[in-house]
């Protein structure tokens, strides 16, 4: 292969860049005029919900997007701030600046940097496949439980009084402890803001639609509504110096370009946001990847799981340079660049440009933006991220998922983000291990007038009182091999008529080693007893790996290619030996 | 049921008790006279390796005994000190005596009755089935370099130096620096004492038969050999009193039934030796349940897994109070109990009962018995753990075996006992993990003339460029639905005369709902796509659960009984549908 093949693997941009015309660069560009829009609100809030100063939303959403628009193999995701990895970042930093000395904003940049070298390590180490082992019911139960922590922990913004807390109960002892504080105006505004935001969500397309404007007008109305609410709100209070009544404001915020800052890397800080950061990574990796191959696929395009980690590493890295903190790529600013029509990366560096234009001159604008109506677009935001279908979902169709989703929500819930999806992945894993500990086996027999067998507890079938045949719908491992051995004995104890036993592997797509092992003792002992001991049906790679070992040879009975062929053989066996 | 097979159960004295017979008193009888010839020296040097006083390990051998031949199901096990667990032991007392103010042997005593109730609680709890996860080849290399931990911690006493370590690196650096110091005469005694033993062991049975021996009287001399080496030594020393010589010594044991002890269970102690204690639970219940069972199915007996947790866990619980330290049951001895005849656990009571004869009137005879001999005693026994075998298979059989066996030998002979352990059975979980999150796909095509598919890369078939059939050799779960997922998808970005997909599911034992929310996300994806999503040959149980929700409505395609008639399906529909 020619070098620059491998060149333009690591770097995208090579690829997609080669052939980039006039019409894509259009395309990309109203696409990033929309995104852009959405984004500066966004931006703002989710900083301030990682509890960061506003202009760190729009520094994470500048730098990392230019990098992911070199690195990414998406030609959709928009990379960012988004609300559950604000929710752990906020997490992380409030427990890290209680124990070390460090300021919270530079845990920011160490958290991102870690973060950012985690994935790249894992990009250039091919680890992307770590990703699979997080369930979807346990990552829906994750995201359902941060929707809701989030939305509570801005409560206090909505009503205007100080909280704080982590976890449920601690965030409604505190809203509890503090609401005779309430103030009045701030609530107001905070509660038209959730309503105003919420129809804006639901009710004002349709409404638009009605009056006659055409789809594609009335969406893009219906996306600059959080723009709204921010305008008309810092106007209110601007013409009416609501400051004066005590409703928290923004204030100053720089106008700058995103700063060129160092992350605290000393040895102390990063051995505290390692775990978390590990955390972060993955799950802000798989609600990337997740994003990006559901666009991809639409298109027909292909994402690098691999090189996405990279992209994102590059992006946290960034971030962790440039006043922010982490990011990955997120859901609804990624589809709405999709919808808008983005055609590559660069999309996401023309909204990069918009940004930064935001930073150096819309700044000043927001000095009176209540901090209410940015807590509203984060409530509205987050409640589409409740997820009640999957929990539903679980519990008609596997009890087994469904304890899962609500260990993880309730563990996420009043524990906090770190230790319930870390308990959710881990129980989600140890369910699997111990069902394929605890593999179905039935005992079959032969349906009369053909050649199939079935579970003779379910079908009227023809069985011989010397013959034990048995079905394993499941491969036969370390854990599982101890359960099939018992199982047999446990068979064979109490039946004295028994003279053989086949085992039907139709199911079975690996025996390992300890498998094997037991496999070899339960041919002994079975002969100790005058029973042999035949298998069936052996799929072909199982069948390759027996012949390497001496199990075949001291097998007492045979390997039959089918189970009809191995029932006749051996009755015939009885009936001649008889 | 009536009550007495309830109690019948977590008593199994009750059972075999109630028929008990001449003929059996007389069969337990002889094997228990075997059995504590055997024992005597056994127990002295397991204590010895512990690095607890000789006595220990008589005590440890009755009440375990008495207690397990009540409550235990197996009729042949013998209990008390094993080499691995003594290893074990002296690792984790070595460790919480040089953090905590506490006696070694009253640590002993705790870590006994700490593992004990850990026994006791899982049997109560029937988890017995844990013991599952510990992978044959993980144990196999576990104890193989436990046996070499162990032998090479017995060289200081053959060489007569001060040596310690627990790993090694530890005991061969501090061999090297005593090196110096070696006694000659008790490296003499010590370097014999090995070399007869190890004759004993391989030379004498086959030399005693050709001299005109009854094979069982040759075995009997060949059991007693250590006995011999034990008396014969202790004799040179006190005859030539080689103490003065500088040859290490028993010395003073007390004459006394086992004393009553109670354990130290401050919550300091407890919570230090917890982890170590489920470890050293584990391992003793695997050991002893791999015998037990085997003995039994020998005599189409049955053993319950979770009755025998309770057994050796007051066995454990009996040590803790009777001057012990942790025991389980061993192999050795079992089979030597089983080959010698024993009928019931009777023979356990009565080889108690010899074995407080020797606590009583034998102690004062070994005062002169050179540790020299107890460390040959220990080292000639465990080579006999060390497996080259599984090792060889496992290279063999399957490098990803062979790589957790490894892995698990270096860590325990370099980390120590518990690391080794740990890590090795971590490896072979995630090893598994990670093997059913890449699944085997393959794609399959109609052999000409019968109904039956197979892999296109291995045989000559029929294949349709509009239908894609992928059969998957394994249950789909979270952990593999992404690969699945993106499988699919790279396959038919590619080619664009791909109209349906059909997925042969005669090796998917399960379905769980992530997987099932791929299915509908590919479904979907396919669908935007023009290409239609079957199934065929889904089993009962997954089809029973399919059937719950609204994927089936939602399959652009069908579900078809036979890959056979989805392929037929299909292909018809092509047909017409041009």
């Amino acid at each position: 292969m020619p070098r620059t093949v491998s060149w333009s693997r690591y770097f995208p941009i090579l690829k997609w860049g080669r052939t980039y015309s006039g019409t894509a660069a259009l395309n990309d560009l109203i696409a990033a005029v929309i995104v852009t829009i959405m984004l500066i609100p966004q931006s703002l809030a989710y900083a301030m919900l990682a509890g960061l100063p506003p202009e760190a939303g729009l520094y994470a959403s500048i730098v990392p997007l230019l990098l992911y628009s070199v690195l990414g193999t998406s030609r959709s995701l928009a990379v960012g701030p988004v609300a559950v990895i604000s929710l752990m970042t906020a997490a992380t930093l409030s427990e890290v600046t209680q124990t070390l000395e460090v300021g919270y904003a530079t845990a920011a940049l160490s958290l991102a940097g870690v973060s950012g070298a985690i994935l790249l390590a894992m990009g250039l180490l091919r680890l992307g496949f770590i990703a699979n082992f997080l369930s979807h019911p346990v990552i829906s139960g994750f995201i359902t439980a941060s929707g809701l922590l989030i939305a509570a922990g801005q409560f206090k913004h909505v009503l205007g009084i100080e909280a704080d807390g982590h976890t449920v109960p601690e965030i409604f002892g505190s809203l509890v402890a503090h609401v005779a504080e309430t103030n009045p105006i701030t609530f107001a505004i905070g509660a038209v803001g959730v309503a105003f935001l919420f129809w804006v969500r639901t009710g004002l397309r349709p409404a638009l639609v009605r009056i006659g404007l055409r789809p594609q007008v009335a969406d893009f109305w219906a996306k600059a509504g959080p723009v709204l609410a921010i305008v008309l709100s810092t106007l209110i209070v601007w013409q009416f110096d609501l400051t004066q009544s005590g409703v928290q404001i923004v204030g100053a915020v720089p106008q700058s370009l995103p700063p060129f800052t160092l992350p605290d890397l000393s040895r102390d800080l990063v051995a505290a946001l390692f775990g978390p950061a590990v955390l972060i990574s993955i799950i802000g990796f798989v609600e990337s990847i997740s994003v990006a191959q559901t666009l991809a696929t639409k298109k027909r395009q292909r994402i690098d799981p691999d090189q996405e980690l990279i992209g994102l590493g590059a992006a946290n890295i960034g971030a962790s340079l440039s006043g922010g903190f982490p990011v990955t790529g997120g859901f609804s600013r990624s589809v709405v660049n999709f919808d808008a029509g983005a055609d590559t990366p660069a999309a996401g560096a023309f909204t990069a440009v918009g940004l930064t234009a935001a930073a150096l001159f819309l700044t000043p604008l927001i000095f009176c933006l209540p901090k209410a109506t940015l807590a509203a677009t984060i409530i509205v935001a987050v409640l589409s991220l409740v997820d009640v279908r999957t929990l539903r979902q679980s519990w008609t169709y596997s009890k087994r998922d469904f304890g899962a989703v609500l260990v993880t929500v309730l563990l996420t819930l009043v524990l906090g983000v770190e230790l319930g999806v870390t308990a959710g992945v881990l129980l989600s894993l140890l369910l699997f291990l111990y069902d394929t500990s605890r593999p179905h086996v039935a005992e079959v027999g032969l349906v009369e007038g053909t050649e199939h067998f079935r579970n003779i507890l379910r079908h009227e079938v023809i069985t011989d009182p010397s013959v034990l045949s048995l079905r394993i719908d499941q491969s036969l491992y370390f854990a599982n091999a101890r359960f099939l051995e018992n199982y047999i004995y446990d068979r064979i104890i109490d039946d004295q008529r028994l003279k053989h036993v086949i085992l039907m592997c139709s199911a079975v797509n690996e025996i390992d080693l300890s498998a094997l092992e037991t496999l070899e003792l339960v041919n002994i002992r079975l002969k100790e007893l005058g029973i042999d001991l035949s298998l069936s049906e052996v799929k072909g790679p199982v069948m390759d790996r027996l012949q390497r070992g001496p199990f075949l040879e001291h097998l007492t009975g045979r390997v039959y290619l089918s189970q009809f062929e191995a029932f006749r053989g051996v009755v015939v066996a009885v009936a001649s030996g008889r």
